[in-house]
């Protein structure tokens, strides 16, 4: 396994076999932990947090000194030179001319991404906004993959505020590749966004049960359940009865129940974060006295607020400390793994096939919904174009390639047929047959007629009698 | 000599005879500077700055560097994890988990040890707000040790903020300890608080006279004196008769002139700061023409502000610049000895019997009155029990553990005579016959009568009574 | 070449030959970056930054780390020690005694000589404020020595804020220094302070040639073009016939094209901001079709925000990321020699004598006039005495050592004549015949005519009359 010169932006920029590859490697120096000192010597990591950080940063830190290499940090930079103005293309262009590795982290979606596009050495995402964390992922499954040997057919249940935490993100589409069954149990406000769940849905080939399909015996236990994703790996009879079926699994016991806090600096407005902390549930001593809970791993990413007792620090079931030990070897394998300084033997190679959708980058027509998309920022948009994956042909889903929010855009054109022929620049409805008709490669697409139109296209029959129908409505 | 896995919280953690080993091992590092890297080679020390700082971090840092370790660092993290709301006790182990040692500076008093007892490597305390500064006091002893060859039975001065300033806190225990005599000289307001002073002469053995009791030629000299605190191990006459002797004392000299600046960012309030900073006394040449001051060392911990003459700066008895590039090799040889790097021999123990106080720890009842007191902090009273030591029976003195504050609480009650016999669960006052009576052990201490209450408690026949005679007048 | 111990503050203190010694020491180290691990082992270098910095001092930091040494570094240090009064003497001598190297950047203009005079190790200046940058005028003459050989005789357009951009008054001196033309290219009113024109035409012996002295089609030009200044190792005619030659040279072409943003923090305030910032000139594909500019190099000092367009970035011409780059190595060799663990051999030796004006040290009487001049500041006050060279006598004129702003006072006397004679202790006006009289050595300078008074001087009678005359006009 040769992962030199790659960067980690997401949890899908590893496969399986990868993953566990690095598990093993991060065995070995947790191992012989005073034997890593020469492995990156010479070698400068550059840690950038352009968000407020101890842990993760003194972790990646940590990790590159037990591996004898060196560090510059540049912490709490929202007010230095991207103050200035400056993009973070030209940091990153700048930065991978001084270090041999980087680490970002910033409030930005999708930040990590350019930064990979543009340093010109490895870089690590250690969070972008609410879109992925996926260090604390790999340090998240490798405590899973040491308590229980294998990932794959566990019961996860993910708990608390699963919108705005970014760890979750990453958990989520990692447990699913594995092959992991995962219980969504989110405080109330605070459910999986839509576009988590449907790529969870589209691509990894399992089934989502929501609340309403449940089986009232489920709805009504302690457990705030909310939805339940079933892998594809799972017996048969589970994907086909999965109400009646989950209960069985309910009793058998969760294999993990992955706790976050209220992501309050992500909330919208105070009033916001204040309604939703008081109705946050506590994972406590009483709630771990559960049946279903006798052999649950409890994990939390930390740093945790009052959604996880401190009663239970004690408790042989909690893993939150370890998860956090973990941390520096499973990043000194990381980082010696993408420095070229490591190389491990894959033993087998993951059984996802990986899906390439076209690309939608003309760059205009379009741009992501999501505000606080690096594509979108000020300073980013001199250099960036919206770049999309077309997710899905019926209904039209476009997907951001930086942050990865879905769309569905109303109006579409072709390049092919109007090439030299102003006349019939016409733009469609996206619902339309069009949509079937026109290749990818031709897809002109637009948010709003509006747009359409500013580009010099006329709106096609079709639209235009919806629109009096709608006018007449 | 064993320090290793050993914490340095305050002054007490080291005896004489392990801090004259440890300044030994400083002289044979300065001497070498250049053979020490590979002392620490593959540690990893981490510096926590809860509050800014510029002189301790990078004194601790590079003496780290020096002995070829590696440093993570935070700096001002008021603003992360813990505005999220996470505990220290929390950020200390999972820091732990990363580092082979910690650096912790706090705002709180007491913040140090609870970082101690949870991080499972040693800890530095590198200030905990007005507490103590330990390393700070090594390094004052280890300049009088270089300059003057003893501390024992030395005249030192202390000069200025005595009652904000931890610096001077740790350095009247250590002086007291090694048998110094200290002469109080505060800026008016800034005294030395009453907890250091009853400390100081409850387990030090030595007298505090106090400034009514001086000579009036003593009162009347330029030197602002407060107080004297006259060490057991002078000659018995000074200590029967000490104005007579004092003056006798001062026409000799004093050893050590220790100034401190007026520690404004911990005054109560700015009008507070303005009127104190009004009649801070300067330290400047003309003061020292003193006879008195004819062989004075000249110290300060630096930074200065305006209460210490730059005329003085070429001055041979200026010791300043000494103290603070000694702070290196000091810190030096502490962090190699408590990471079990280095051993050294002790020439003797100490004389100081260490004195056993009884415990309360019942974690109700009584809290710590010191508002800056960790053990009274939202975030870490989910966690920790305020906890004291039972430094007095009459009257009955509480020493917290964690800020060292005293309290002399109101009430008691005793939980042996109790035991399932609720009608006899009566509270007495803590003045009466019965602070003799009740067993240490079974110790019951309330704030309050309120509080004594709330846990079910009645007054005894005595507290009522009082209360009447109190009503009646 | 020995320049151990020696410290970096402003250009001047490198001569050609030494420049060129580091440049070639600068090409090995980067032709070798794995081989200089060893080159400082051991050593500890600071960097103190009291301005906000990324790029900066994370090039410094990865320099010193590929050459084996550590760092300890304090980052935007406004608000810790500072904030406590303390002057940045003292923190020189503290952090000096803690480390081998120092590296400042600070908002004070002159602070960096400050440091340099106290330290007691070698302090390169990253940056002071407005006054100079001479580590980034390192970077820049390496680049402009590795892609054209030379930098004798080149012609350079400096592009933008002239005014507040440190690293183009750096630039300008050392372009001087090594005899290439300048083309002084200002966005409206950020011309190139009246300071740095004087210094530049004083002492590099080149003519400045000002805008209305231009010929009518260089005034037309696309070209922005406020000033040229000629070097004298340009042809003779060039220096005799500035307008007509310029033509010719525009003609043949520019060498680099060296543009900068808008200072805007430096800007007086946020409305002066805005209305310069729209007035900037941008430099983009368009202008640069312009045939003067075939075979420009494109420099920037970054970061950039809108001066400088994305779409320049994949052009052949661009050196601005290479220029980024190259300050590693470039700050490596610096690094080297002035520890001393590196010498060069000097090929040839500088041609342009050192002027060496005579000193005004009295330290009353005059004051620099630039308020961000850290000799006018509150904390320095108290050990800093106002210095200056006497840069001329007709019109007097003064130079601070420290910022090098220039001022001319208004009167003057003698100390030598007035000795022990009181009633001669005159005044005179600076521009009448006295101040040829008068010796350097015993000059004495005043602000203003209050000044003179208060130290106890009074008017001459031409002094008298003249202002006699004022009051009838």
């Amino acid at each position: 396994m040769d992962l030199a010169n790659r960067s980690l932006v997401t949890v899908d920029d590893l496969s399986i076999g990868e993953m566990e590859g690095l598990f093993s490697l991060a065995d070995e120096m947790s191992d012989s932990m005073n034997e890593q000192r020469g492995v990156c010597q010479g070698k400068v990591m550059a840690s950038l947090f352009f968000e407020p950080s101890t842990r993760t940063r003194l972790s990646f830190e940590a990790a590159m000194h037990r591996l004898g290499g060196n560090v510059i940090s540049a912490v709490d930079i929202g007010s230095t030179s991207l103050a200035k103005g400056e993009s973070i293309a030209d940091m990153a262009r700048v930065v991978g001319s001084y270090a041999d590795i980087i680490v970002i982290r910033h409030p930005w979606e999708g930040a990590a991404k350019v930064v990979a596009d543009y340093a010109g050495v490895p870089v690590i995402n250690a969070g972008d906004g609410g879109h992925q964390h996926p260090t604390q992922t790999l340090c998240d499954l490798y405590t899973l993959q040491k308590e229980r040997h294998t990932i794959k057919g566990l019961r996860i249940t993910l708990w608390g505020d699963l919108k705005y935490g970014r760890t979750i993100h990453s958990l989520i589409f990692a447990l699913a590749k594995f092959g992991a069954d995962i219980l969504f149990c989110p405080s109330p406000g605070l459910e999986v966004p839509e576009h988590v769940i449907k790529k969870l849905t589209t691509e990894y080939g399992g089934e989502l049960v929501r609340y309403e399909a449940l089986d009232q015996a489920v709805k009504e236990g302690r457990f705030p359940l909310d939805a339940i994703y079933i892998t594809p790996s799972s017996p048969h009879q589970l994907a086909m009865m999965p109400t009646i079926s989950m209960q069985v699994e309910l009793k058998a016991g969760v294999d993990a129940l992955y706790v976050t806090r209220p992501q309050q600096e992500r909330f919208a407005t105070a009033e916001e974060g204040q309604e939703l902390k008081k109705r946050y549930p506590v994972v406590n001593k009483r709630l771990l006295k559960g049946k279903a809970f006798r052999k649950t791993l409890v994990m939390h990413p930390l740093p945790r607020v009052d959604e996880l007792a401190y009663e239970l620090d004690a408790d042989s079931r909690s893993m939150y400390f370890k998860q956090a030990a973990r941390g520096v070897p499973v990043r000194m394998a990381l980082i010696a793994l993408l420095l070229g300084a490591k190389e491990v033997a894959i033993a087998k190679e993951e059984p996802l096939p990986k899906i390439d959708y076209p690309l939608y980058r003309r760059g205009f027509g379009v741009k992501c919904p999501n505000p606080k998309c690096v594509s979108g920022q000020e300073t980013e948009m001199k250099y960036l174009k919206p770049e999309f994956k077309i997710a899905n042909r019926e209904p039209l889903t476009l997907r951001c390639i930086y942050c990865e929010h879905g769309l569905e855009p109303k109006y579409i054109a072709s390049s092919h047929w109007h090439e030299g022929r102003l006349d019939s620049k016409k733009y469609h409805s996206a619902d339309s047959h069009w949509v079937r008709e026109i290749r990818p490669e031709n897809l002109i697409i637009f948010d709003s007629e509006n747009e359409a139109q500013t580009h010099g296209f006329k709106p096609s029959s079709y639209v235009t009698r919806r629109r009096k129908e709608h006018g007449k409505g």
